[in-house]
């Protein structure tokens, strides 16, 4: 273990912090991107760097960041401080904290690796719709596209930007050396093995449908049986096949899942005549994503010609599968061995800032774990000890990584 | 063809009045029951029917009368004049029409037969989650259950009641020889058969559930296929399974409909950890209502348990099935061979007033033809001369009747 007991009581001070930012009656906090909840976190992340000597400093789209000094390269460690509706207070926040943990060992042990910690705004989508717009506009250099989303509160993101004076074309960081966060997994497979990290081989690429399935309304006494065209019937066979599809793909660590159904008129006494289906398949494997979308497309089409229903898809877009750097994979393998933490190698379902860091920077993306792998409400919850091993896996990683970086110089 | 064109032409006058009665935007209307709305839907009636010489009349539950006469004993012909929310213009107003047009017919014939229309209150259930209400109070003589019943306009039927004078403890109806009621089918079984009238033999008695299905909410992209709990899943399945089901015992004139589904949380990134359905069954036979129920139950409870989700069966009521009156049957049956119409015996899957009239005298029901099948919307449509048909029957019917209890006597 490469912490101490004041280490955790000092995280659990700052989730003290930041406890009551967003909190609302469920239990649960409300911190949505690019609202004055999310700058209240980056204040309080900000205040806490400061009472340890480090700068902080805003980019052009409100990312903040806060520094161990002034250098042209630097190690980047962050993550997110907003969060979803209702959600959790571990979701970003972990690997936020972990980066200050990990600058305030460095400068107890007087270390002068250059290092910086992130809070990218906005990784959720539940503002705009859009996941990890922070850490997507300084790595594109472009988000013209979302001046014109608009919030939960009405306003559009133009008019916060205007108002802020942020960039939708902002200048691409420089100077990152690598980037390196800690995430809850989100999911239960370290606790069901009992391991305390993961390391991210690759982040899954969603791809996301709608289908609608169309049939016809009737009076659910008056109509018989065998008559109906009943879409909800052919939904739920289709729903069946989506599960089954994702089971096959799941050897190549593919997901798919139904979230949304809306059926109508959803009536007691109304034979179902519509219903829309929201489907998320997730995968690291391109030609099983390729399977899984045509694969449900013609079970889909197939079900409803049977059935006499009508079958549309529509496409509400994805990303490609990326892969996490596989020599700093191997290298955080090493140490976390030498700290004698239980580990697996593993791949990320979720999307994260990470993903779109590997644009400009060798990356690694470290899992910890979260109980009953519940997250983006009230009862996610991390050990404080998980944060401060993530941290540690980090800081000897760093130490290794300087030191040889610096001997090669 | 027992009508004129003359004829259809009235009754064309008589849906116009009627038409923009509770119209709203969609091209529907909404015409709840015990609402200033259906108020005047009877007003109207009353005029109509007053201009024609007839004397009108309401009972101590707002049901609308029009009497040919003062008379012990009387034939009563009728339906109801409210809505669902946007709804369509046939649905009851059509049975009420017929009686009214019956009523003309006798009066221009000069036949002495003793007649009422009646227009029930509030046989929708739209505005207070109970159906069939006005033929309930004057059948059962007690409505004190439905006093807190609270509307859609925020109050309860206890207040409109005491406003208008109404009573929860009403007298039951007296002198009624006979019940006869023409209604739209609400399916598409006589439009299919090219048939012009249903003789209803049974009305289906329905059976509610609610099934409450929990398993676990997740990350969709974090959680593997192998450890999820997917409510939704298991809720597809037990779809499938109830229409399999509702399909087996269709030999015998059941039906079983999913007709509401709530998912939870329904979003796109979650898989769904907790889905409600809500399930009618319906049928004409007690064997069949309980064989579903029960079957429903233990396929459920199976597929839950292979899924590890949990299984709630909620009862929502429902009542039993309901004979019409056979010899009625057997005359009406004569009655239309001779009027040359091509119909046929059928049973009822919504439930109607006539199944409360069952309880203080001989009831027939018809069904007349109405265009898809579609109902409850703006959509619904039954030509007039369709209405002239169930009228020219029920008129026939009783003239035969009447002659034949007047040589009785």
């Amino acid at each position: 273990m490469g912490y101490s007991l004041e280490d955790i009581n000092y995280v659990e001070e700052l989730f003290e912090r930041f406890y009551s930012i967003g909190a609302i009656e469920t239990g649960g906090v409300t911190r949505l991107g690019y609202s004055e909840t999310e700058d209240l976190m980056h204040k309080t992340f900000f205040k806490s760097a400061e009472e340890l000597g480090f700068t902080s400093s805003v980019d052009q789209v409100g990312n903040g960041f806060i520094s161990n000094g002034d250098f042209d390269e630097y190690y980047l460690i962050g993550s997110h401080l907003d969060s979803v509706v209702d959600g959790g207070r571990y979701d970003g926040v972990a690997g936020v904290l972990a980066g200050l943990l990990v600058m305030k060992w460095a400068k107890e042990d007087n270390l002068k690796i250059p290092l910086k910690t992130v809070a990218f705004r906005c990784e959720e989508s539940s503002n705009f719709g859009v996941s990890t717009m922070g850490s997507e506009l300084i790595t594109s250099g472009n988000g013209s596209d979302f001046a014109a989303l608009t919030g939960k509160d009405g306003r559009t993101l133009g008019e916060i930007f205007k108002e802020k004076g942020y960039s939708f074309k902002p200048e691409i960081i420089k100077g990152v050396k690598k980037y390196l966060e800690v995430h809850i997994e989100q999911a239960r497979v370290l606790e069901k093995h009992g391991e305390k990290i993961g390391i991210v081989t690759t982040i899954a690429g969603p791809r996301r449908f709608k289908y609608h399935i169309t049939g016809k309304s009737e009076h659910s006494g008056a109509t018989p049986m065998n008559i109906r065209k009943d879409a909800l019937c052919g939904a739920a066979e289709i729903i069946l096949e989506i599960e089954k599809i994702g089971l096959e793909e799941s050897v190549l660590h593919s997901v798919a899942t139904t979230g949304v159904v809306k059926n109508m008129p959803n009536a007691l006494n109304v034979v179902p005549g519509e219903v829309e289906l929201q489907v998320d398949t997730r995968g690291i494997d391109m030609e099983s994503l390729n399977r899984m979308e045509n694969h449900i497309y013609e079970e889909g089409k197939s079900i409803c010609r049977r059935r006499g229903l009508q079958f549309i898809r529509e496409r509400l877009g994805g990303s490609d599968p990326v892969e996490m750097d596989s020599k700093m994979q191997d290298k955080l393998e090493g140490v976390i061995e030498e700290l004698g933490y239980p580990y697996r190698r593993m791949v990320s379902g979720a999307g994260h800032d990470a993903m779109k860091m590997t644009r400009i920077c060798d990356t690694a993306l470290l899992f910890i774990p979260c109980k009953d792998g519940i997250s983006h409400n009230k009862n996610e919850f991390t050990d404080i000890a998980s944060i401060c091993d993530g941290a540690s896996v980090i800081y000897e990683y760093l130490k290794g990584d300087f030191n040889l970086r610096e001997g090669e110089d």
